[in-house]
């Protein structure tokens, strides 16, 4: 059995957003008992990761440590038609995810405890960012 | 056809441990002969990855490399609760992987001829990690 | 319906070269409406990754930005028996990605409008690499 679904997330800019209740909503209302859920981002520019779920300061120091890591208008960044965040943001997702698959087990999305799923967005400015989930299972 | 088995690691701490015949032997018993393999990591503070599998020397430099990258105790992590190397893991996590998909070809996990397959401990102390295989293939 | 295939690329050396459409046209050979497609590389000092797929500038800055934070021949590196530029490719490869799992919808490949699929050589020398696509659906 396969199942596929997209949806829209508006962003406000740069930081993450939670996204594993949509994700594990569709993977409830499928049915699937065994499988895997693929969660896939249409954009270069931001992240789909997994990341510790229960302390906001992890995203915080997330977000921070790859500030300083790939600088915003870094010196050897030649496009920055888009400004100082358009480069840096390319790296930022090409240094993470942008497709993650994760087991479905007795019709559940089988994350660990500290697991969620976040839409990583790396633009300062708000986006409109498409997510597709497919579902292959039995 | 979807066969799924779970085992669990106990790793020693900070380091890398191959589990390539783990999953190899899960394929081979699977009689599956053409399909994909994912194998997740349900933790955020360690990593599952595909290792160079000849030379030791590269597991060493890899962890040197993250060490000098990612420094325990940043000046910039918040995230400190469970010590100096709780943040640094969090963020090498997020710059590997937890999640694998390995194709299945005649049979065989069909990786190439340097890769392996391996449980990357970010923790400095000894942690149980599970891990779950996931087949789908005929 | 499970399709296999794999192909090789002549790289030139360090560099991207784009592999959307060999990739895209397995799908579209397959017929299969809807499913995933693994795109998954036999390498550990190379990667597939995807990129933004309009400005060429992204790849040169990708690649600058890469030589600047693993500096072939780091001080750190044992591993040096292939040459400075050996152990660098295995860092990078380990933090970029060497499989990917994409949707197909609609009998096509579903990438964003900016995303296409790249070959990342990481050694310096020119490499035959070695691609296998699987496709997963109905």
């Amino acid at each position: 059995m396969i199942i596929q679904q997209s949806f829209k997330i508006q962003t406000p800019g740069r930081g993450m957003i939670e996204v594993t209740k949509e994700v594990a909503e569709i993977v409830k209302q499928s049915e699937i008992s065994i499988g895997i859920c693929n969660v896939f981002l249409h954009h270069t520019s931001a992240s789909i990761v997994i990341c510790e779920n229960d302390d906001i300061t992890v995203q915080h120091d997330l977000e921070r440590f790859f500030g300083h890591l790939i600088s915003d208008g870094h010196m050897l960044f030649e496009h920055v038609a888009e400004g100082p965040d358009d480069m840096s943001a390319h790296v930022r997702s090409i240094m993470t995810q942008s497709s993650l698959s994760i087991p479905i087990t007795q019709k559940k999305l089988d994350l660990g405890r500290w697991q969620g799923i976040y839409l990583w967005e790396h633009r300062l400015k708000a986006h409109d960012r498409k997510i597709t989930v497919t579902l292959q299972g039995e």
